[in-house]
């Protein structure tokens, strides 16, 4: 998604050769009109999949998760991190491990929002080692849903989460996908056009 | 705003006098259809006040103040309620208690994304003793910026919070204003319409 990428190269900060920072557009400020599009991108590419529900994940997973669900039509839920006071029974729970922060957090989200009948797309900020995606397909599984496909707005392609998935026979679309980060430059990975 | 009281009045659950569970479609599960009605009519109330930056804080308040300024035309900031990896300089940060958990959270901003020519909307999905919105003020002052109004989703107006910001002379505009919540039912403030 060239917009994407544009934006990426002109105001991504690479902070090392793993930490790429986008918080002027995308997880700290919002830029709607990226975002927008954003959601339209993710909507063109899973229109055909019969997508009944959107599943994110707080914080940065809503904006363009919303976005997305605007354009399909369908509602959005978003995963907890923390649990809420008025959210208690009936939760759909998974481990999800962070690397970065080495600590591992349980994601909740309430079984009255996914169902057997739900065909759902997970929407993401970031793809980097694939644990958030993976606690969230096993929340669709809970479900007894069908987990359909998994958007991603950065996939950091470098790290092992993108292939994870995919030998899972999932479909995932990323759009922008990141060979390389080094010297403070931003090398995306060839675009397969099918 | 009606859409949305119907919506408190058929899908909202009373859990007791104080708590209203709107997880169904605001804060767990997000309508996209709501959301936008409710973009716009924050939109509307805040049209005339040069607004050029919304202010809000994660999880819940990101879909609410996105909508808004899709339609307003500026770009959004949530504040954070734990510091991210990627976010560790030029933080401006404010405490804030919350009195249904019992704890006091540090949330903090970059101030690369709030200046002194911004005239700030501040938007949050609930208001009850107005701890969140005043931390949000606080950080506001901080960037030197004019905190021109604040948006409420849903108010509880018979908690403290709203009087709090109206006596600082603050234009509040709250989409629904809950005067009581009792034997499971919502009771509205009637509506002064200008």
């Amino acid at each position: 998604m060239d917009l994407l990428k544009q934006k990426i190269e002109k105001d991504g900060v690479v902070l090392s050769d793993s930490v790429l920072k986008v918080d002027s557009f995308l997880n700290h400020q919002i830029d709607p009109v990226l975002m927008q599009a954003i959601g339209e991108e993710f909507a063109k590419r899973f229109k055909e999949d019969g997508i009944t529900k959107i599943l994110t994940i707080e914080s940065s997973g809503i904006a363009p998760a919303l976005m997305t669900a605007i354009t399909l039509g369908t509602k959005v839920v978003f995963a907890r991190k923390r649990k809420s006071l008025t959210l208690v029974n009936d939760l759909l729970t998974a481990k999800v491990y962070s690397f970065t922060k080495n600590e591992t957090n349980e994601i909740s989200v309430s079984n009255n929002f996914i169902n057997e009948n739900d065909r759902v797309l997970i929407i993401d900020d970031f793809l980097a080692n694939g644990q958030a995606a993976l606690g969230l397909l096993e929340i669709v599984e809970q479900a007894n849903a069908k987990a359909v496909g998994i958007g991603i707005v950065i996939e950091k392609a470098f790290q092992e989460g993108g292939k994870l998935l995919r030998d899972k026979g999932i479909k995932v679309e990323s759009l922008a996908q990141i060979e390389l980060l080094e010297n403070g430059v931003v090398t995306f990975k060839e675009e397969v056009t099918v």
